[in-house]
């Protein structure tokens, strides 16, 4: 895989802002998603525990809510970085840490248990502090849900 | 409380639609979110789990996205059956059930740990099988939270 020798965006957050449930390396019981930078756009995957279905055979929306939610932040802050020219391969903690705003999520098809999932985000654009990301999560070659993101740079 | 004598509708949901890990009654890891509908509006109580919390000291995104998720499906389901004339408190099951289409969440302060939160939602419109609900979600007497969703009924 490309990204093999970069480190996640959430492996790159300071241990004070690592406790979140969907992405925190220090919240053990979490997902603890992986949001890494390729290119110029973001890919994290997950492959979801059978418990979090809805109906059955497919996962429930709040999962997938949640690791849009996740991977946009991390997508956010990765954006950032790149337009402040700051190599994320360089750095042992990232300086920017975003928090959201506004998540619209919009369910397209069924997203099937017991496959991979696959989420991608591309910057749709930055005003100052204020970040929007696009988003896609996929299983095999099927878009499951969009998302789009506002996402917020929390103040140094 | 209002509504001491009616069942929650999740726990109305026929049992083979009752496994979403956020609200149905035969997930034993999941939320179990609990929808009341009171007068012309719905209402869910909920206290999170300290592991899912997101900066320390607030409940993370992905918990909120969830929460707001199944109150939609739940209160857009009620609210087509007092559309249609059906009495909640005189079936066993409910004869509606919805899915997610669009889920929108803007986040307006952050949700604390360690509070009760309070769901409350109002039917927005339907259009045929399309329900649109508009929701809130506070801590104490402040909105965290507010979520517009698009649920669809689904065919008989």
């Amino acid at each position: 895989m490309m990204h093999n020798k970069s480190k996640a965006i959430q492996d790159l957050y300071p241990d004070e802002l690592a406790h979140c449930y969907g992405c925190g390396k220090n919240n053990l019981d979490g997902y603890q998603l992986k949001t890494y930078l390729v290119g110029d756009e973001t890919i994290a995957h997950f492959l979801p525990d059978e418990k979090f279905t809805a109906l059955p055979g497919s996962v429930y929306g709040g999962l997938v809510a949640s690791l849009l939610d996740c991977h946009g932040t991390g997508s956010a802050a990765a954006f950032v970085c790149v337009q402040e020219n700051i190599n994320l391969n360089e750095v042992e903690t990232i300086p920017v840490r975003c928090v959201t705003a506004s998540l619209k999520v919009d369910f397209k098809a069924p997203t099937p248990m017991g496959v991979e999932l696959k989420l991608r985000g591309k910057l749709q654009s930055i005003e100052g502090r204020k970040i929007w990301v696009d988003m896609t999560l996929s299983a095999d070659d099927t878009i499951c849900a969009t998302g789009e993101i506002l996402a917020i740079k929390i103040k140094d």
